[in-house]
């Protein structure tokens, strides 16, 4: 594991480029290293100047009596090329370049300036962030290698949130709004073209600072895998939630994240399934992105989704239930005992089921929170409290509120969400580092987020470790014909239909004998013919005495076709009660992904498919197979019995091994149908009866 | 239509239960008034005081020289009541109850009360506001009838906005945040129990008010449809958008609702169609309710949902991107001529595609929006810009950016919404009027609210008007046997499967010869029974020369049942290429509901479903069959043909109409399957082969 600890704690930094303007992109580091007392050795490099902002100035990197630990870059094109080589050269540890011009550009020059450095870089083993980096920003060191001008707006504070982003707008948002939210900050580095070190390379990095409780990424694209799955290992170890914000969610934004960066498109739904699979939150926006910070904060973690709401109006525990009904969080049924204490606290016309409705009576009895909280916190089942005060202001002990909600935080390991569209009101439940939110939609929103993130770390952190690094299949591929896709399919343990391939109609007569159904499918096979339908090469439902004749008419199809003809399958006739689709691919960034869906003729204009990466279990096939719209029917309606649910779940799990084995070669597969047949004593089968394989051609010969 | 303009322009207002302390219910209005510069004449009433807040006070209405125009009763329980009966008996147009602990209770004395007081008012024509209302406030008028704290904590000024709450405290939550945001609010009205006076109907009220340019409801149930319909009706003559909140969309929140309330729980579909066909659009949480609120102020309404969107951050670019993406809002394809001049105007690294990354180049060139959005707007296709400005601060000339923003909107009909997530900048727009959020998804899902709604009531303007006024059916009720409900159906236009009803086997041959499928159908009819697949009752693909034996044995197994055999149906065999349902009942608040959907066996566990009011267009009815799931292979996927979803669409239209004949007495209705055929020229048909029908007793006899 690389060490980028020098650019957290140089003993000494050089800026070039420095500026006697504190808001000159080459005057802002130096001003906030003063400001935040930066305790290493500062050296402004400039040759027109003795001192910058007070302290000595140096004409170029040669006038040092040392290599400085990390340089800034701020000068521009050639010259910022001509000065990393040099950092290099006197063995500068690392460089943060802030030039732009490069790489992102998409010009010949800049691609080649960027070698250059690179080059350079990796002749002394001098690291580079950058360029086009806003720079890095360490608030417990003082090493402020950024330019950002929100450290100017919303000064810092040192915190247990890290921000790492690829996007300098994109660190500097979410830092302002959790400082304006007066939260502290610890990191906020933003990378830019990432040439050398990666934004999640220095994700890893900050992840050993142990004062770090919560980790921030902004991703503008994935280009590499294993780098992102490595800081969601070493957060899992270090028990840091990540959260991170992803653009190129819509297809607009893809196209817009193209032009901005040139990211490669990935596949939003692979994204958003490595990421969970990861135990990673991805939030959908700058907003999501901190929404929940404060309660990722906690010490405790949270013990279930179960959630109790209550108001001093009737209309916000209907409209905060509401909100808990479309994120799926569920209302803690209080139990009798609660329900006991709560009538003894509560005035009698309050309501003491969830939610709660404490009425206007917290008017004339500001103790009521201060009862009612406790109440629900003996409960046992309730993981977490919404807290409505939609009205409150004169007449109203809101700093009693404030305190009996902020000591039954203290007192619980039960978090507390508000709900206070006053500022003012908000303001007091703030100062005591309450999490409050404007409106109820909003407040179950950050509330639903944080249970649930903690279920996804819960459910990473027991899945076995992916061993990673494995390389995109490449090379010429061939498409197996159906009579092949079948057997290997077979192979790999996916249960497949009773079927014989027969060259001619001589063959019949043996193929019947080794099939048990009394009707039969006839099927012409030929890997050049993909739409055997259309061309009336499946006949279902065949009678035996028939079989001969389909057969010829078949031949004399794919004759007609002038394809190359692999013969004929006879297959057994097996109709599920429900048609289920299996299918397998590679994505160039993500590597093998298995897909599980809704089978038939309507996989492409009524999609209702679910994503998995291998490895994973059975019990992970299962809740993919359990979130498809079809689910809902498996399990058998109006009397239907139910279908074999764990056999499809078996076959994505040998079809997902089978995706990590590189003898095979796989590099497309989809089957569909798969035929669900019904569950007898529990067992039943999924059986596939149609399927097309792509293979790499050295692995099929 | 009544008159309730003495609530709003009153030339008198007794306060009954007048309060020298300020922050009293019975204070809090007085002072209000006098704060306002309230023109009529104030009476203070109380006993014990000669004045009260300066003002001369009295100690009975009796001492007063006249019956004012309104009285606040600000005194509770028995002697509320007594003050409202002499109210009535003296003269008062209008009374504003305040206290609680009436119908609300549920208990039996609160509801005395509210029947002794509405008598009272009902023999002199009185009106009642209440009991349990936080009460009116118009600060136009300075008739400030309300003791709502929030008039103290945000001063009022007086706006365009009206707010009619059944909750006081949701109408002091969008009250307070209007304010917040700088908005004018003219009416904050919060009605509690409406015994007399409703929600509804003070809406209808305001709407008269010409310079009320945005309804803001919250209804915590819908008891009665007529008048929210006819607040819809005079807010599309006034040109006023109307945003309801309605509580109770989940089921924990409908139970809420009822605890809270006892408001009736509504089927929230029904809720949300009504509302749609009336162009009201509905918000979905408090912030939702103000959220675009300064876009509906504007003069101009917008010409499509087209937007554009620029910023100094390609980052933002992207989310934005997807944000419009995940709300379905399409960005501007823009224009050669809109490229070339965006090209010209820009530095040669920005991007001139839609989204417009203006780069980081705004730092140095301050005229970059100034001459952005001009060329924008002349583009044509921009009906709506996004504008992201996500770090700012020292450097950059944000007065000038604001001046631009506001010189593109005055000159042009394409509103601006900012993303700007800094307070200090945003504070910069906002004092010009610029509606700024502090995140990209809810700057799209407020825009999108904006011009969905819009089109929402240009449609619902175009709509013909619901007469209204339909008695819900009661009486006794009768189940129709499947013939009899497949004969209803042709009568009323929708077509129905060729089929003869026998009663014996002798009969069958007949039959045949009145049928022309090669195979056929056969069933046994009893309106005692309902699954009549379980019970063997459904033959399909009999052979003609079957159908004698077939009969035979349905007789037998309907006389095995027990029950009353009311035949056998011998009926073509129509397979459609799809299956969709059709339905119908009456909602009790809501009158007559057509449901269109996929049909089949699933339509409970995997419902497709889609509602429509009667009467409504063809047009309308095929809206909602392309909105459904099943919409996507309705037009012929991997070379099937379309099938007829016109004429599925004119049998919904048909229903609708049937629905809204009293004579036919058609309780519930369900088709399903509806046989969709394929369209062969544009014709095919829509056959429905099974349907229940439950009619009223006295229609069906």
């Amino acid at each position: 594991m690389s060490d980028l600890s020098f650019f957290h704690e140089p003993r000494s930094v050089a800026v070039i480029g420095a500026s006697s303007d504190p808001e000159k992109i080459g005057g802002r580091p130096i001003k906030y290293m003063l400001e935040r007392g930066f305790t290493g050795r500062l050296y402004p490099i400039n040759p027109s100047r003795d001192r910058i902002q007070g302290i000595q100035a140096y004409p170029d990197l040669d006038s040092l009596d040392e290599a400085p630990d990390v340089a800034i870059i701020a000068v521009s094109g050639a010259s910022a090329v001509a000065q990393v080589v040099r950092c290099a050269e006197v063995g500068v540890k690392g460089c943060v370049i802030m030039a732009s011009g490069f790489g992102e550009t998409g010009d010949a020059q800049g691609l080649a300036w960027q070698s250059e450095m690179l080059d350079a870089a990796a002749r002394s083993g001098m690291r580079i962030v950058g360029p086009n980096s806003q720079g890095l920003a360490d608030f417990a060191s003082g090493s402020i290698l950024s330019f950002s001008t929100l450290f100017t707006e919303q000064p810092p504070q040192d915190g247990s949130i890290a921000i790492v982003s690829q996007s300098g707008a994109l660190c500097s948002v979410p830092y302002g709004l959790l400082r304006e939210a007066g939260l502290g900050v610890r990191y906020a580095h933003a990378t830019g073209n990432d040439i050398d070190v990666t934004a999640a390379e220095l994700a890893v990095e900050v992840l050993k600072d142990p004062e770090v409780r919560l980790l921030l990424l902004y991703l503008e694209g994935i280009s590499d895998l294993e780098p992102l799955a490595e800081v969601a290992r070493v957060a899992l170890e270090a028990d840091v939630p990540v959260v991170a914000l992803k653009g190129g969610r819509s297809e607009a934004g893809q196209k817009a994240a193209a032009s901005h960066t040139g990211a490669l498109a990935t596949e939003e739904a692979v994204v958003d399934v490595f990421l969970e699979k990861h135990g990673i939150w991805r939030a959908r926006s700058t907003g999501d992105l901190v929404a929940a910070a404060p309660l990722y904060l906690r010490r405790e973690r949270p013990r279930g989704d179960e959630i109790a709401i209550v108001s001093n109006s009737g209309a916000i525990c209907v409209l905060a239930a509401d909100a808990a009904g479309e994120e799926g969080l569920p209302l803690t049924v209080l139990s009798a005992e609660t329900r006991a204490d709560l009538t003894a606290a509560l005035p009698s016309f309050a309501s003491v089921e969830n939610p709660i409705d404490v009425t206007a009576a917290l008017l004339t009895d500001s103790s009521l929170f201060g009862k009612v909280l406790p109440i629900l916190g003996r409960d046992g089942g309730v993981d977490a409290c919404v807290v409505g005060i939609p009205v409150a202001g004169k007449g109203y002990d809101v700093e009693r509120f404030a305190r009996d909600v902020a000591a039954f935080e203290a007192d619980t390991d039960i978090p507390v969400v508000m709900v206070v569209p006053q500022s003012s009101i908000a303001r007091v439940f703030r100062e005591r580092g309450i999490l409050v939110f404007p409106d109820e939609a909003q407040a179950i929103r950050g509330l639903a987020q944080y249970l649930r993130h903690h279920a996804l770390i819960e459910r990473a952190r027991a899945r076995r470790v992916d061993p990673g690094g494995r390389a995109h299949p490449d090379g010429p591929a061939v498409t197996l014909n159906e009579a092949e896709s079948l057997d290997l399919l077979e192979r790999i343990g996916v249960p497949t239909v009773g079927r014989v391939l027969v060259g001619s109609s001589d063959e019949v007569p043996a193929a019947l004998e080794r099939l048990e159904s009394e009707r039969l499918v006839v099927k012409g096979c030929s890997s050049a013919i993909t739409h055997k339908s259309e061309l009336g090469l499946v006949r279902v439902n065949v009678d035996r005495d028939d079989v001969v004749r389909t057969t010829e008419e078949m031949i004399a199809i794919l004759d007609g076709e002038g394809v190359a003809t692999d013969g004929v399958i006879i297959a057994e006739m097996v109709k599920g009660r429900h048609e289920g689709m299996l299918g397998a691919r590679h994505d160039p960034v993500f590597g093998p992904v298995v897909m599980v869906g809704a089978g038939g003729i309507y996989v492409e204009s009524m999609p209702d498919v679910r994503l998995l990466l291998p490895p994973f279990s059975f019990e992970e096939a299962k809740a993919a197979i359990g979130e498809l719209r079809i689910a809902a029917v498996l399990g058998g309606v109006r009397g239907a019995p139910a279908v074999d649910v764990d056999a499809w779940a078996e076959a994505a799990v040998r079809l997902g091994e089978a995706m990590l084995d590189p003898a095979l070669g796989i590099r497309e597969l989809d089957v569909n149908p798969l035929m669900l047949l019904e569950a007898v004593d529990g067992r039943g089968g999924a059986v596939a009866v149609d399927g097309v394989v792509v293979r790499s051609a050295a692995a099929a010969s």
